[in-house]
């Protein structure tokens, strides 16, 4: 294969790519190829509209009244809105405060259902603020924090264990977790999971229901592309939700919060996970973003993000092996998120320079390069691309 | 005194108003009163601007890479434009989240700092959400809650009390409570004192410095006008920043976020205290807002504040006294915030009936309510409007 043969391909792939046209409801400058939907959503049509909206009608003009009319609302709002999107029934997820702090929530919850639990099994290849907040869950409840590789969190769950947590899409190789198994494994052991699914939400499937799972959480501004800072989300599985409490148990979590009662009561359902104010620029920007998703089915998401993590795998083997770089994520597509990950000595600069040039990845320490291929926005056409740009190094 | 006497009076008071040309910086639209700064500050030119930057410069354009050339300073640098505000010096203030976390932040921290102890002390008509959060912390610490009346908060504190936490101003009646009493009382018997700033940023001087408080926290959407969920602040003091921790320890708060370490390193200073990812969008907006502080005293601010409340409480007493309405703040200028409060029985229906002609207040349960007087942007003609339309309901 030369490049010319790859480019042929490349308009093979994005002319009977049913998404294709998605592409048009993102404002991509000129110029740039964009690789960092793993980090960064870009900006979207319908965000910057509804942002409009938001701060000349419903700040400026409506004033503490938008409050009453809208915004009071967009928690469960969005998070029905964001519910499909995980597999999740309606009212089971709200999207609220940062990722870090719905996994504090999330865990906290679930010790405090396996009072007689002495351990909380993690992987120690989560990213690492998973790490830190379930280590200080653990040290907050006297548990063990049992930090293990993916492939030895099933043996290392036991009767000890009072919740399992990972993250689905390992954020550094894209590698896939058995996320059936981890969970059937804790279930079987009488241990609740926690999923967070920052690298999953809006890339790869994903179904909280089908799978049973207790708690997930995750990131609004990677593939759901509710821009930077965007709030994260929170889901409960119904049966737990009469039952779970969460120490983060602010005014917004309250049954009646308008009634400023001195008594702490919990909401009903999901809404006892919300804490204080919402944020609401960047809820509206995010809910604005998931209004792509409405017509998208995940089977044509998954499939269009493996077609183009299989094309930059081809070219890798093509044009990259033998040129310093190697393949940092796994071959088997039913075994990968949506990046593909390159070991590259020198990646750190090689990234910077390549943004100067237009073509936007980024880097994770050691010599790890990141390239997001999002299936609503990028091309098989990008991928050749990048590869060349690669290549030329 | 009849209404001429008053708007006489109004232009007087207003002509001779140092303050009087910041209102130009606000974009309160033609025919709008806006008395509820205390609940969401009005937008400004200077937010909208640095808004409009943001989205399309700093997300849209140059996505990720925003974060390395602007984004992760922020925390830091908006908290040291803050901290002149409450008094703090530099490196001890920073912003995230909303006023609930951070009140958990704040209140784990003290508990932990002080492991003998075993009540905590709060305000009984302290904002709910307080309440909620303490009540949770000492739950988890196996504490008791002790919350009375302000007044008998300083004989309530004792060897037991691990910490005593209060709002400087009542969010209902707009009393200030004695904070140099109750901060010495609690230092005086070991204790810790959290301060909850929130009706105080932005209208009401505060100094954490001189008053030797150990932590504080507030809003960033009243009147500091950061916008609609803005983000919060917390000031830790520099003599507690080296051994006090938080649970909500995410990466944010790491020595060295992106060397991606697996065990967690406390940040050296107030940054151990964020958590997660940063809203972008209510950074900057609160960011552009704060700007309008640095130009103005704090003494002109209070001076400004105090004008309008004694001219409110003048107008109460020549014409709503006798006609139903009740005085719900204290008549000593010096014992009160920078709203006025007055009872009303139907206040709810009267304040939706003003918004509906243009004047915007707000109403708390059962019968308040609530006339914030923000000394950037109220004039004391707006306050002759307001009684105007209070006397003609």
């Amino acid at each position: 294969m030369n490049f010319t043969d790859a480019e042929q391909l490349a308009s093979q792939l994005d002319a009977s790519d049913t998404l294709a046209s998605l592409r048009g409801q993102f404002d991509i400058p000129d110029g740039i190829v964009y690789f960092d939907g793993n980090s960064l959503g870009p900006l979207t049509y319908r965000s910057r509209e509804v942002l409009t909206r938001t701060i000349e009608f419903e700040w400026r003009e409506r004033l503490i009244r938008s409050w009453n009319e809208d915004w009071l609302a967009m928690p469960a709002r969005i998070g029905n809105a964001l519910a499909p999107i995980i597999g999740a029934s309606p009212n089971t997820v709200t999207v609220c405060d940062n990722t870090s702090i719905n996994v504090h929530k999330a865990l906290m919850s679930a010790v405090a259902l396996r009072p007689d639990r002495t351990e909380i099994v993690i992987d120690i290849n989560n990213f690492p603020t998973d790490i830190y907040i379930a280590q200080s869950v653990a040290d907050q409840n006297n548990l063990t924090l049992i930090a293990v590789p993916a492939d030895r969190i099933i043996e290392s769950i036991s009767e000890r264990t009072a919740v399992v947590t990972a993250t689905h899409v390992d954020y550094r190789s894209a590698q896939l977790l058995d996320a059936e198994g981890i969970t059937l494994a804790a279930h079987s052991h009488g241990a609740l999971v926690v999923w967070d699914l920052a690298h999953t939400a809006g890339a790869v499937p994903f179904d909280v229901t089908a799978l049973d799972v207790d708690f997930a959480v995750g990131c609004g501004y990677k593939y759901l592309n509710g821009g930077p800072g965007a709030p994260a989300f929170i889901y409960v599985a119904p049966r737990l939700l009469d039952t779970a409490s969460q120490p983060l148990q602010g005014w917004w979590g309250h049954e009646f919060p308008f009634e400023f009662e001195t008594s702490f009561r919990p909401a009903v359902g999901i809404d006892r996970y919300l804490t204080g104010t919402a944020n609401v620029l960047s809820m509206k920007s995010l809910e604005a973003a998931l209004e792509i998703f409405s017509g998208v089915s995940m089977v044509e998401l998954r499939a269009k993000s493996q077609s183009l993590t299989t094309f930059f795998i081809d070219l890798f083997d093509a044009f990259l092996a033998e040129k310093g770089f190697s393949l940092g994520t796994p071959r088997d597509p039913e075994s990968r998120g949506s990046h593909v990950a390159l070991g590259f000595a020198g990646g750190k600069a090689l990234v910077e320079t390549m943004a100067e040039q237009g073509v936007i990845a980024d880097f994770r320490p050691p010599d790890l390069m990141r390239f997001g291929c999002a299936p609503l926005y990028n091309s098989h056409m990008d991928i050749v691309h990048l590869v060349k740009m690669l290549a030329a190094r």
